[in-house]
């Protein structure tokens, strides 16, 4: 049985916005990130499965930021996986802050793909190979919610370019995350309020294609939705002002 | 009298398109990143300058990059400041292999400006204050060139939004740097010539305005000019491939 890894930043000037804090697509690109640098280091990251025509693709993500940290404040990323299911893995994060205080959980699932097929792998084999890996600690936050409807109020157009692209030619998840977000009042995104979103990520949208970005507020939530140029519905989101 | 400082790096998987080779803005980051590490290390980074309502506004840039790094290939960005002028300090930067083969080079220089008046502070006193930072070496490459006049063939409309503006609630420079490359086709973009960027900041712009970046292409120069909604140039670029 393995141990959480725990990774240590520093925030950086990129990282926050005009109230010096971090902004809330910097943390999840810290989670994101140490997944990659994880998965790397112990074997299993995209480039050993690319070697194999597989890939990880993020199926699901929950994200609870109770505060931002300031620019220049050191914090620690640790990470674990908790299970692999047949179709998606559970990777695990919480953010502390210098004195070990968390300030952040994360959980997010993961697909394998096969790149020539398009379909998802069978993960039982994963787990019985990196059965070490697996940690016996449970998710720090609930699991990603399901999002079922969004009815939106507001719209915006976004016409895919080279730089929204990542490694599979896919729009990269931060984009999303960045293209909802865009859609509130910065207010909002400034409020120091805690927060949670839950995303779901359901079909890939490429270079070239125009997407349209829905947004719905219903109370203290906010809803989005993201739908390629076919009316497909590509991901799914919800944050929960606290 | 100083030497050069060195930081080192990893061209991590967000910073990689689908060639799996570093993207020219994630090379162009690294370079701004680094700037950044050393001044605050330094002393002289915004943060200390924020405290009397200074900053550091990059005015000019030259980036040469004759390759780019592949995925996971290990780099090292050395930088220096060669001087300190009136009105702008030059800060140098080379990108080195993990053999020590130069690949890259940028030369910067940077205003200082008061935050309050907008206006740009004379900068000898920081020549004398930190006359102990400045490296006896000369820029790696030709000093930023001017560019006078660009004719766009292609038009492209950007609306700013929350996620393109930094601490200085101001369109970041990377997001210049994207919205200026994604008016090229994808095929040049990763076509893995030696190129050569020059680009001014001549304006700020800043959240809710509607930018028009103009691309005009001659031989093998690509130039652009990003304009406000006022119609005044904020920035003039220009990439030659070699």
């Amino acid at each position: 049985m393995a141990e959480k890894s725990v990774y240590n930043f520093r925030v950086e000037p990129q990282q926050v916005d005009f109230t010096l804090r971090a902004t809330i697509t910097s943390m999840i690109e810290a989670v994101l990130n140490t997944a990659g640098i994880d998965a790397h280091g112990k074997g299993f990251g995209v480039d050993a499965l690319n070697a194999d025509n597989h890939s990880w693709v993020l199926s699901r993500m929950a994200v609870e930021l109770d505060r931002l940290p300031a620019q220049y404040a050191p914090y620690a990323v640790a990470t674990w996986i908790s299970d692999y299911g047949r179709v998606l893995s559970t990777r695990n994060f919480t953010l502390a802050d210098a004195e070990g205080r968390i300030f952040g959980r994360a959980v997010t699932q993961w697909a394998m793909i096969d790149l020539a097929k398009r379909t998802a792998v069978d993960l039982s084999w994963v787990g019985r190979a990196h059965s070490e890996a697996i940690v016996d600690a449970p998710s720090p936050a609930d699991k990603p919610r399901k999002i079922r409807e969004v009815t939106p109020m507001r719209m915006w157009e976004h016409r895919v370019v080279y730089s929204d692209i990542d490694f599979n030619r896919h729009v990269n998840t931060l984009r999303y995350i960045e293209m909802m977000l865009d859609m509130l009042p910065v207010e909002k995104l400034t409020c120091e309020r805690p927060m949670r979103l839950d995303a779901h990520f359901l079909h890939e949208t490429r270079f070239g294609q125009t997407l349209r970005i829905g947004c719905e507020e219903r109370g203290e939530t906010d809803l989005f939705e993201v739908k390629d140029d076919g009316g497909v519905a590509a991901v799914r989101a919800c944050i929960e002002w606290k």
